[in-house]
């Protein structure tokens, strides 16, 4: 099992995002070039999360991207559902009624008690996903490496953001 | 986030060969016909299972495969961690340190924020699966479809298995 790597580089995008202020956006260019990442790749990212209204897109040569809600409302699972689909990790496909001897369907009422713990543990991942948000995450950046890091991100906003008014 | 089918196919294997008794065995191709699954891709599978002691490969004419420890010592986490690998499903590539104006390697000394929350959901995640085993799976089957869904699966072990006296 592996989380694409669209899922920490779009964390990432949000925590950087959740500093602007004041209307302002950060162009895709921007996001990219602060991640280390390529454009396309992420530009994928940003528009899923964009239809999800974790981000608000704004149009235009002034444009960019911007959080659709305050950071304090996106938990990690908002983006990774965002990212990674809605669709759970285990995908039931009833190997139960395969095979020789079939029975007949009317047997198979109750869901398999495979597929019902493994979607039980994923409801768990899920549930621990939703406790952390991107606020959460911030708060916490500025207890690490004496500050800097988030004063890193900060002046990368300053001379990067796109003021809209 | 998605599993390979290889672990589906891998937990019902396992609840299937529990049914086994007194050392028989069986065989690749009736445990793949069983499944309703190929052969060659099921045997990478269970190779996996026997190098991690949940199952155990006679080899031989007489051969196949049995159960390496009892189903009440084998887990879903057991099972999940041999076919899909012990690696957590979130893997940090330290974003954090990537992009402009990088800062001293030693202000990062502590794991990346983004990281940990998403390690802390694996671990219930885990616990989770851990907390099932494969002699619950096969008890809650006996409660279902009248007890004939169980009964299927004995009737094709003594048609199909190999005993070893």
């Amino acid at each position: 099992m592996k989380l694409g790597d669209g899922v920490e580089q779009s964390i990432h995008a949000v925590a950087l995002l959740s500093g602007l202020q004041g209307g302002a956006v950060l162009p895709a260019a921007s996001i990219a070039e602060f991640l280390g990442s390529s454009v396309s790749y992420l530009l994928k990212h940003l528009q899923a999360m964009s239809r999800e209204g974790i981000l608000e897109s704004v149009p235009g040569p002034k444009g960019g991207y911007r959080l659709g809600r305050t950071a304090e409302k996106i938990s990690l699972l908002d983006i990774v559902l965002s990212v990674e689909g809605p669709r759970p990790a285990f995908r039931c496909s009833e190997i139960r009624q395969r095979g020789p001897n079939q029975l007949p369907k009317g047997l198979y009422l109750q869901p398999c008690t495979i597929s019902v713990a493994m979607l039980r543990a994923e409801r768990v991942y899920r549930a621990e996903l939703a406790k952390t948000t991107v606020a959460e995450i911030t708060t916490q950046w500025l207890a690490q490496g004496e500050g800097v890091i988030a004063a890193r991100s900060w002046t990368f906003l300053e001379i990067n953001k796109r003021s809209q008014t």
